[in-house]
This record gives C-alpha cells, sequence and structure tokens, in this order.
C-alpha cells in the first residue's frame, strides 16, 4: 500500500509567521474548491483531457513496443518542451543513472534513449555520432506539427537516416494530432507508424498520454502503473489538492512571487524541470480584472536537495520572503548504502545511510527555514515508483489548473510565446510571415554606444 | 582573435519603460566602480584570492593527468556544490554530449567522468554498478574536509575500491586544504597524492584552482587556455563587469527580485546551474544597515534557449515585471549543420542552419520581451571554447563580488548554511552536537491535523 502524505504544518501561522491562520486556510480552501470545481467541468465536457488519461487504452502502446523489444540499440525522441520533459522526467526517475553508458545485455534488450529537443548543433551531432542508422529507432513528437525546433530536427535526422538504411520508415513513428499539422500530413503520406495526441491534452499536460508513455513503454516503463498512481488523484485525493492549492494561492497573494519545488533525490531532477514548466506556462499570465491589467503568476524555480542545500539555501534562509518552497521527501530510497566510517574523523557517519543521510539533511534545511519564518510544505512518498510518480504528475496537473481557474485564468493556453514564435519564422523567411519580419525590423533597434 | 561583447540596449529606459536612463547608469556605475574598488583592495591584501588564479602554475596538475593518462577507464570526482557544479559546467561545456557513452578509443583515452554529489544511493549504486575497482580513478574534493555529503560518498566508495583493488593509493587523489581539516589528516596520514585548495579561494569561487582544473585536465581540457581567458577580465575588462553590476543593481532596487540566466546552447546549461551557485549563495544575506534587518539578494533562475522558450517565456512575457534576463548568444556554434527540408511544409527551414534557427530564437524572443517592457542583457561570445568558458566564469566572478561589496554585504561567507549543517550534525549523534539535536526536537513541533 502506497501512501502519499502533504504536510503543511510550516505553512501555517502556528509555527511561522505569516503563514495561514484557520480563517484564510478556510478562505483559500473555498477559493480552491471553486477552481476545482471548475476544472472538473471542463473535465466533464471534455476540455481538460488530461483527467481522463488514467483510463486510456495502452494495449496498443504495448504491443508496439513490445514489437520494438531487443531491435534497435538507439531511441532518439524528436520534441521539445511539453514533448521532451515528461520522458526526460520519466526516464531520470525511473531509469538508472548512466543509463546510456551500459551495454545492450545490462539494459535488458531496451535501447539508450536520446532527446533531441535543443537546436543545438553540438548535441544532434554527438547524438548522431553516437548512433547508427541502422540500429536506431526515432519518434517524432509535437502535437502541433509546426513547432520549428522539432521540424528542423526531424529535417536533419531524417536525412541522416535516409542515408544510412534502405527503408528509413521501419526506423520511425510519429506521435502528433489524429487530424491536423504538417506532421500528421506527412504521416499520412508518407504512412509513417504513428500515435495519437489527444486533441484535448495540452501538451504541457501530456506527459501521461502517447507523448510520454509510448517512449516510456519502448523503454520497459510499466505504463499502467504509472496509470494507475495518476488516477488515485481524482479517486480520494482532492482533499490534497484543495490544501495545496490553497496554500499556494495564499502565498502568491502575500507577495511572494518564487515558488521552489525541491526534491530530495537525485532522480526528481527533471520532475522539478517538468513542474517549471507546468507552472510558469500555465499560470504566467496577463489578464484584465474589471478593465484593469494584471500581470498573474509566480516564478518556479528548481532546486534538488541536498545539492542546493550548498547552491541555493544560503539566499532561501537569510534573502528576501519571497518564497515557499516544496520539498518532497522519498521516505525509503532504493538500493540505499550503508557508511562504514573508514577514519576516525568521519566517525559519527558509521552505521547510517546515504538515504538516511539524504532524508535527515532535508529535515534540517526544514527545521532551518521554518526557524527564519520562512514557509514550506512537504510531500513524502514511501518510494519512487511509476506508481507514485504518477501520483505526483497528476497531483500537480490538478493542483495548477485550479489555481489558474480560481483566478479566472485559463491555464491550458500560451499566448505569450506567439509573438516570439512569429519573429522567429519572419527571420526564417517563411512564407507570411514578412510583415512580422518588419515589425521586427522596427522594434530591434540598437545604440552601439549600449554595446561594449 | 575572441570578441566578447556586452549589449545592454534592453536594459535602457531609451529602449524599455523602468530602464536606466543615463543619470542612473551613471549613479550605478559610480556604485559598482566603488564595489570594484573594495574588490581590489581585497585581492591586493590577498584576500579574495579568485582573481590572482589566472596566474598560478597549472605544470604539477598537467604532469599528474599525464601520468594517468589512458590507465583509467573511469573518473570518479566526489564532490558537493563549489566542488561539483565547476568540474560539471567544464564537462558539459568542452566534452561532447553523451561522451560517457562512448568508448574508449573514441574518448581519446580519456575516462568516463562520474559525479557522486547527492548522498542519493540510487544514484551512487549506478555508478559504482557501472565502473570497475582496478579501472577507476577518484578524486575527492572538500575544501573543509568536512562536507557531510562528500564524507559520506567518499567512506562508501572508498570501502568498494578497497574491497576491489590491492593498492587503492594508487587510485585516489585528493583536493582539500593544505593544512586544515579531517580530509588533510587523512591524506597526510594515508599518504594519499593531493593538490591543494588555496586557502583565500572560497569552495564557490574555485572552479579555476586545483579544484576545476585537476579534473578538467585529466580529462584532456586545455587548462591553460581556461586560465588565458580568464585573465582577460583583469586585463582590459573592467569596464563590463562595472556596467554589468550597475544594471543587476539598479534592478534589484527597482524591486526586481528574480535573475535569470538564459544561454542559447545546450553546453551552458550546468554553466547556468553555477551561475545560481554564485549568485544565490554570495549575494543571500541577511545585513543590519543602521540597525535595521536587510534580507538582501535576489534569486537567479536558469532558463536554456531555445529549450525553456517552451517552459518559461510565457510568464517571462507576461507575468509579473520581477525580471531581468540576460541572454547569452554564441555566435559559431560548433559542427554547425545545414537543414535540408524533406518536405513542403518544412520548406521555409531549407538552406537555414541549426545553430542559426537557435540564434534566430535568441533574436526573436529578446525582441518579444523588450516589446513588452521586460528588461534584458546579452553578453556574445564568438564562439564556446576553453578561452570564451574561463572568461564567462571570471566575468561573473567579479560582477557578484562587486554587488556584494557595493551594498555591505560580504560575499564570502555562508553563515545561512550553518543552522541547517549543526541540526543534521544532530541527528546523525555526531560528538559536540548534541544540544542541536535538542534544539531541532524543540523546534521541529508539527501538529497531526496538518498532515493529511
Amino acid at each position: 500500500m502506497h501512501r502519499m502524505k502533504l504536510d503543511f504544518n510550516y505553512a501555517m501561522e502556528a509555527f511561522v509567521k505569516g503563514g495561514l491562520d484557520d480563517s484564510a486556510l478556510e478562505n483559500y480552501r473555498e477559493k480552491a474548491r471553486m477552481g476545482l470545481s471548475r476544472l472538473l467541468k471542463q473535465v466533464d465536457e471534455d476540455k481538460a483531457g488530461f483527467a481522463n488519461l488514467p483510463s486510456q487504452d495502452t494495449s496498443a502502446m504495448k504491443k508496439y513496443a513490445k514489437e520494438l523489444s531487443g531491435k534497435f540499440n538507439d531511441l532518439i525522441l524528436i520534441g521539445i518542451g511539453g514533448s521532451s520533459l515528461g520522458i526526460e522526467t520519466l526516464c531520470n526517475a525511473l531509469l538508472p543513472f548512466g543509463y546510456n553508458a551500459r551495454n545492450f545485455a545490462q539494459r535488458g534488450a531496451s535501447p539508450r534513449v536520446w532527446v533531441a529537443d535543443n537546436v543545438d548543433p553540438s548535441k544532434i551531432s554527438s547524438i548522431l555520432h553516437e548512433c547508427e542508422p541502422a540500429d536506431t529507432f526515432i519518434c517524432v513528437i509535437t502535437k502541433s506539427g509546426s513547432t520549428v525546433e522539432t521540424a528542423a530536427n526531424f529535417n536533419v535526422i531524417y536525412e541522416w537516416l535516409d542515408d544510412g538504411v534502405k527503408d528509413p520508415k521501419k526506423h520511425i513513428c510519429t506521435i502528433t494530432d489524429e487530424k491536423n499539422g504538417s506532421l500528421r500530413k506527412i504521416t499520412d503520406k508518407e504512412e509513417f507508424r504513428s500515435f495519437v495526441v489527444p486533441a484535448n491534452v495540452g501538451g504541457i499536460f501530456s506527459v501521461l498520454s502517447t507523448v510520454g508513455l509510448l517512449p516510456a513503454a519502448i523503454l520497459g516503463i510499466d505504463i499502467d502503473k504509472l496509470l494507475e498512481g495518476a488516477a488515485t488523484v481524482a479517486k480520494d485525493q482532492y482533499e490534497k489538492v484543495i490544501t495545496l492549492s490553497s496554500i499556494y494561492m495564499y502565498f502568491m497573494d502575500q507577495g511572494k512571487n518564487i515558488n521552489v519545488l525541491m526534491p530530495y533525490s537525485s532522480r526528481l531532477s527533471s520532475f522539478a524541470d517538468w513542474y517549471c514548466q507546468l507552472w510558469g506556462e500555465s499560470l504566467g499570465k496577463r489578464t484584465d480584472v474589471n478593465g484593469k491589467e494584471i500581470l498573474f503568476g509566480s516564478t518556479p524555480v528548481k532546486a534538488v536537495g541536498a545539492i542546493d542545500q550548498h547552491s541555493q539555501v544560503q539566499l532561501f534562509k537569510e534573502g528576501p520572503e519571497d518564497k515557499v518552497v516544496t520539498f518532497i521527501e522519498v521516505l525509503k530510497h532504493e538500493k540505499d548504502k550503508k557508511i562504514m566510517a573508514e577514519y576516525d574523523d568521519y566517525g559519527y557517519l558509521e552505521g547510517h545511510s546515504l538515504g538516511e543521510l539524504c532524508n535527515i539533511e532535508l529535515l534540517a534545511t526544514e527545521a532551518a527555514l521554518k526557524n527564519t519564518g520562512k514557509p514550506s510544505v512537504k510531500i513524502s512518498i514511501d518510494s519512487l515508483d511509476e506508481f507514485t510518480l504518477g501520483h505526483l504528475f497528476m497531483l500537480w496537473q490538478y493542483v495548477v489548473p485550479v489555481i489558474g481557474l480560481a483566478n479566472d485564468i485559463d491555464p491550458f493556453d500560451q499566448p505569450g510565446v506567439e509573438e516570439g514564435k512569429n519573429y522567429a519564422y519572419g527571420l526564417l523567411d517563411k512564407e507570411g510571415y514578412s510583415d512580422m519580419k518588419s515589425k521586427f525590423e522596427e522594434i530591434f533597434v540598437k545604440r552601439d554606444d549600449f554595446i561594449i
């Protein structure tokens, strides 16, 4: 039986000055309940598809993964943002550290995995240098089909593949919208094998769709257990969603504009990146309230314990009172190692284990922050596996839209990225974007004396 | 000839509302000059040792690296924070992506590299699973000699080594203080080969000391070129230090409490982590000014372009006006790849290259932020290599203390991490820390109804 606990003691006035008192907690809970009911209405109306992903049929993905098993040495995933962060999180949490350095036998016939996200030539060159076309399988992942980085990397990598094998089709599948977009058009024309991203699931919320699950299945991850863990939220965890949303909203309203996620596990490092995307893109919005412009949102910050005790905790503890910290505690670390103190100076470590030390450091940091009046909450999971990871994904996939909807913010759009995207199209001389090129040139004026 | 430019157009009122006008620029330059002169005084008094590292003698490190060359398949670095972020930055920037997956011949007889930073059992287990004691060389890196995570990982890894080889001494070197601390004591007793961290170089400022340079030399990185690049700052780049410090100080005083570093290169991802440590630990300080408590500092945020356009730019553009963004632009990307558009829908990419696209995206994002009144500055380097990386390290190693000293903050201490460290010692039952254990228990009170 898995336990997942939310401990919000140190967000409360009873323990931390400026925290929530009982009445603030009740008021913000009320607001969060309103956000949740708005969200559930969207779920009912089939607009917020992420919530229904736990009940999807995974058999086609598992069957396909089985077909591919043992046939390829390398898996290249071409995707960026919502199409890469989810699977990177899954790999970081569920595959061993240094996985790609292992040989085939050690990996149990699963391929190595390479994420071609950035349009960084040295990264792409290195990936292609490592892989052999004949031994490589490629997933191209973009819901819209038009993501420029993915299009560019797809073209470069496809050319490499096409030069190296007779039938590139056998080495590719695409994950994209069912009907719309360039990649769908190309997929249909070339008869690529393909999986569908549900129309009502946005990129940021897509980790538990084909976007995350198909690559995960190819890598031997138990995708059903992920969904099982994710399903717990709607089953009996709304109280956690409401409480966590309330606390975050309260501190945002108190002017704390920074939201830190600090798991104490290197395996959740990418989870924190995933979280930053979910939080930043969903809540960072310009909106109007009664004709007044509001620049909504707070800034997510990633930290990994115990590492960032040596990097950020000085600031968290003694710097400005502008943060709320969320710790994630893994109660039982896998493959824990007892410490035998070889030297007297380190005698105090004797008999403790690395995992125990990691968790002691969390407690110590939590107490030190509390003692300086810096609020925190803590999520504890008993161990880190597919089930608990699925739960963590889904927990925040609820919490973030609840906060947005309770504040009249649409968490499911990203209007703020369009302008930059269109300038880029203009600068690339894409048809139909010459006006954006002109607009860019108009804006992009600089003075030489401000360049040194 | 290397060029490094600082473009601060979009930090200026002339282009971005709320930016610096000429008089603000002059005032803050004055303040920055004062900070710089305080820093240079400390350099003269031999208190801020980082500034003199470019002139250190590297011959012993290079000689030792040569002796080790080709003898080991794996290099395990045991260190955390200042003792790991620097070398991780060097590896990320200067070794190919996926380096550890390459075989020995491909790496040119350099070992694979594993950073044992966190006390995360699954990470340490995976590293030890990958390596063979007989083929492994270990560097233990802690200036103080007492860093608990490093002590714990050293004990665990030493036990593994000792079980696997006859003469562990031949597989170890330490990098620590010349005279003080537990690791120095052990080093002398065991007659380990050892290199010295200069007493006047703090952990956060140690990347260009033995801490970063010895491992780098073992990995075949040109450490003299790194120092050559670093030396340029004191030679003729103080104007950049002053300007950049002025701009950051101005925006901090304007209430912008978030400082974003966004290089457009996956190879500078770890550099942004290194930067966050430097900024957070040096400037996040509680201080008194005329008897009034000041919680100084702003929060560094890492972003990597173009990836985080899909993760953070929505928030940067449409969210609160609480940030200043620093872009890093790499004008010429190595191993650039031309894009041949395979399909009509992607025809607009034809003839462009990945590196060109990456830089176009930077321009587009810069313009889009500017157009919404969000300030930014931009550092451009012509290419990314040892020289320019050394320059970037040193540039911010000057800028950050200048900001601290101009604001009467000591950038070289970290009093805020002591309390947590001492609680951890207490919880581990370390001798002399029983009072901290009691204090922890006193503080660490919780209510069950705040746990769900």
